[in-house]
């Protein structure tokens, strides 16, 4: 049974974890570590850790599972730094949201006989702002956590057993569990997930140019436009490295798009645009 | 003191008027016309009007108000219809998403002595999904009521009373008004809900063309996802006119998303993207 737990990065994901594992009847400790500490005192005020770790090394070498709920650049220096710290006994996992990088780092530096296990996963829930402050016991709930585990990863049973418990804490916290080769997870979300987080930036960058000035304006749009440009609030730190480790597929997905809406625009005028909205309305049957 | 409304159409937003009059306090009788009598029975069975009526033009007769929510080619034609048989004591209003072609048959047919009076309105307000069984007394309560009245209106005191009562009525249901000129309301509604609606449509279409046969794919967006495809499953039924109406101004519109995603695109891996986001941002500053 897992007793010790670190998280890494104590920001929206990582508390959020904390709280949701509480939520779930985790009773062991939970070690938290954050680059900004105060995040950290944060996340420990909100009951999502019992301890603020001086040093992110210490804590992981002190656990069973070591979360690191990080960017993705920031996960990787982590993954070069633990691998040559943590014994084979170690389970380490991740909330990156891109997983090819991870996936090929995991192989290179893990999941080999005498080194720590990696197992990569990526939970869809988020906000558009960030930090420990809106972190929430049910983020994961009836969200959707992927996993892309590498089939030949060698580890030992109990180390395996761990992974198992992992995957039931996930489940626990209230998210279904998909698993995915690493190439088609980057490929899938840069569809469902990276193209709409790029599209909402750049309306809202556009409507800032053409409305900006004017907030009355902004009201206009009601419901609709609040929707469609929520995610424009999203910060350019963690879309950063999204847009540089998946940058092939989210080029095809805008670039897609970009035809679509010409099509769309040529076509206001003709039966065409009928096409489009039951195409359109398909997507939405449920 | 206005004592008798019509609605001709009760859909949406015709419904919803009706209930939320009701909900403000309009003790006055309100009949409801609808082309499928059916919807016209449901509005009244919600207590949204309190007689059917079988023939619009004898409703609209028999009225003070003549309210029109219908698309916009149907309210042109009761445009033309109505001005033949109503006096000069009526004013008729309307709904519809664009102003200038209503505008125009507005000066054209009404808005001089011995004529009826017409003044364009606007509600900022709706669902992806239209009918009478989705009405709601709150619709529009805290959304924006555009109007595009002629400064060059010639109408009776007792009309110009009118035109005040019902504006009166309009932000008793809630809407805040606003006054804008029927050229300078279809370029705005082109950027702040007409582009939106479009991306959405398009982005909604191209989905499914990728991920639609596997449900599961689509679940993995999570929330941000179904809010950028929830205007997907509006009708082509009321887009349709509003593309006719107002293609300029979209085609615009659309071109100009259409640049900004591809210059996103371009750039990935450029610092030019943290300026995208930081202008996204500011349109979420609030």
């Amino acid at each position: 049974m897992l007793e010790r737990i670190a998280i890494l990065g104590t920001g929206l994901l990582g508390t959020s974890v904390g709280l949701a594992l509480r939520a779930a009847g985790f009773k062991g400790s939970i070690a938290g570590w954050n680059r900004s500490p105060g995040q950290a005192q944060f996340a420990l005020q909100m009951g999502a850790i019992d301890s603020v770790a001086a040093d992110a090394m210490a804590a992981a070498r002190l656990s069973e599972v070591t979360l690191l709920a990080v960017p993705i650049y920031a996960t990787l220096d982590f993954m070069e730094k633990l691998a040559a710290e943590l014994g084979s006994e170690h389970l380490i996992t991740d909330v990156g949201s891109t997983k090819r990088v991870i996936a090929e780092a995991a192989a290179r530096l893990y999941n080999q006989p005498g080194r720590a296990a990696f197992l990569p996963g990526h939970p869809m829930a988020g906000k558009e702002r960030g930090g420990a402050a809106l972190a929430d016991a049910n983020l994961f709930r009836g969200a959707v956590w992927l996993f892309t585990d590498d089939s030949h990863a060698q580890r030992s049973q109990r180390v395996a057993e761990r992974v198992k418990e992992w995957r039931g804490w996930v489940a626990a916290m209230g998210s279904k569990t998909l698993d995915l080769d690493p190439v088609r997870h980057d490929e899938l979300v840069a569809w469902v997930s990276h193209l709409p987080q790029f599209t909402a930036t750049a309306l809202s960058a556009l409507l800032e140019e053409e409305v900006g000035d004017a907030p009355e304006l902004k009201d206009v749009g009601g419901r609709a436009l609040r929707e469609m440009t929520r995610l424009g609030a999203s910060p350019y730190s963690m879309w950063r490295d999204i847009a540089n480790t998946n940058t092939e597929a989210v080029e095809r997905a805008l670039l897609a798009l970009e035809q679509r809406l010409a099509f769309l625009r040529e076509n206001l005028r003709t039966p065409e645009l009928r096409s489009e909205f039951e195409q359109a309305n398909k997507f939405r049957r449920d």
